[in-house]
């Protein structure tokens, strides 16, 4: 099998069709429409072998996360992911592994109706780039930048549970029971971006941002990027109960800097309190108030005794 | 420096500015917003170090390819290349690579007027994703599938000297002089798009490839595609003189086979033909008919002779 039957048998079949696609795989490039009234949002990540997952890890999930993640940036702008392409390197043409990639893949685009229009296969150590493409109506996709002063900040879900997953991959001293391992990896592998936020975050939100890299340093952007700083409550910040189960005391620092969540991180005008949470209740969804925009720079917390600390913007950081 | 700063101090910095990029570098997605009466071609070319380029190559000349051959599948489809995102893999945070790196990559974007809207930095084997995003007014793009019985073939220029140059870096057999070294290997490490052809295309032109994996093969996707048979004439093809001087003989068939040139192959309807050479006059362009759509499968070619022979779709595959 050529690169381009293999394009074919694996991803061109299975693509979800859209209306909105002239057309996708097959052609130097693929072509959209944009409805009218309508801005396009374009977001890339890249997951490495070794790095970003295990390569022996089942190929299906693999490729699930790597469309989560990106879908995941769509959330945090409040936009609505539609078409996607996906550059491929591979280090030989693996049929099962190829078939279990695509599963995945085809699954997870299928959940949130994106069409995979293109992309690339080549040769090499294992890599996948995705890079989505989504819409919001013009100006309402949520910047990091546009928290002020006194806005309220919010937790779309608790923390802590992947990144403690990342942690057992590593080391064999933590005592993990196997029904704690599932759910653990389960929330490693099957994070599920926060696109159920978007209309919360369209009428509210004043800035936004998903926290893959740690609550720490992902807040950090959003207080760089909109000029003023952050005050956490530590004790609003909601952990997860394994989290604090297995690491105690260290559960919250932890949390505030592991990544992979793929929670939210978003902020709301203080006066929208009451309409906020009246919205939520009516959508059915629970978000924690974990802190308030201050004046000045950086990052600090508060803890239950009133003593307050300045929280550096640790995180992941490839170099 | 971390991964953001090093975004900051290559990527964001020396990005070209667009008024139809509301934001790029620096949030969860890149905002752009596509003018009405555009549809949205997008297309992604990843190149692999020691596959697509050696690792000791100037990482300028790395990255004006891999602009390149990106900018090359938007002219492939007469569109205009617009906004780029970089998924970049490296494999240490080395200054002076990333350098020369971004110098290449700015160069080369700022020479068509695109710009850098967002990407990712990961750490890992050394590997490039583009994905360009071009515009072209609705059902003006040019697909592989609209060629027709009797259309022309056009070869936009000659070819063979990038593939003799890639030849080149394999085997010391060959004695070329350091002059023709220098001429090869500028075709093969500056290829020029052939955006220039993009109002003859729109014009003239029923189906379009760019012949980045070798004329043969992408001349059968057109074929393929369209459901119909190429008859090309042999001594019609412009074979690059260099080819021609060290491979004598060998320089057809070689050609032929051999990728990276970046050419287009199009056809246009047979009686356009007064018309389309008047256009190419006007343009002070020079294009090169080799052939005709033909009822049948597949493709195949005749010498001078009358002779016949099948051409297999022999070209570049990563599997």
């Amino acid at each position: 099998m050529n690169e381009f039957s293999l394009i074919n048998t694996y991803f061109k079949k299975g693509s979800l069709a859209r209306d909105d696609v002239t057309y996708g795989i097959g052609d130097d490039a693929a072509c959209v429409k944009l409805p009218p009234g309508m801005e396009l949002l374009i977001s890339t990540d890249t997951l490495v072998a070794g790095v970003h997952f295990l390569s022996d890890w089942d190929a299906f999930d693999i490729a699930y996360k790597a469309v989560m993640v990106n879908v995941s940036d769509m959330a945090a702008m409040a936009a609505t992911p539609c078409w996607a392409t996906l550059a491929l390197t591979l280090p030989s043409n693996d049929a099962a592994w190829l078939r279990r990639f695509s599963q995945g893949l085809h699954k997870a685009l299928a959940l949130y109706g994106i069409s995979l229009i293109g992309g690339d296969t080549t040769c090499g150590p294992l890599t996948i780039t995705i890079t989505m493409h989504g819409t919001a109506p013009i100006d309402h996709a949520i910047r990091r930048s546009g928290a002020g002063i006194s806005d309220i900040i919010w937790l779309s879900g608790e923390i802590g549970a992947a990144a403690l997953a990342v942690s057992f991959l590593n080391r064999s001293d933590i005592n993990v029971t196997p029904k704690d391992q599932r759910i653990l990896m389960k929330k490693l592998l099957k994070p599920k971006p926060r696109l159920d936020l978007a209309n919360i975050l369209q009428r509210f939100a004043t800035s936004a941002i998903d926290i893959s890299d740690g609550l720490s340093a992902d807040l950090h952007h959003i207080t760089k990027a909109s000029g003023i700083s952050a005050r956490l409550s530590l004790d609003a910040i909601p952990i997860h109960s394994l989290a604090i189960q297995y690491l105690g005391d260290k559960a919250l620092d932890f949390s505030l800097q592991g990544g992979d969540d793929y929670e939210l991180c978003f902020t709301t005008k203080a006066e929208t309190l009451d309409e906020m949470r009246a919205a939520l209740k009516t959508e059915g969804l629970a978000c924690f108030p974990i802190g308030m925009m201050v004046e000045g720079r950086g990052l600090c917390a508060v803890d239950n005794t009133g003593a307050k600390k300045i929280l550096e913007p640790k995180g992941y950081s490839h170099f």
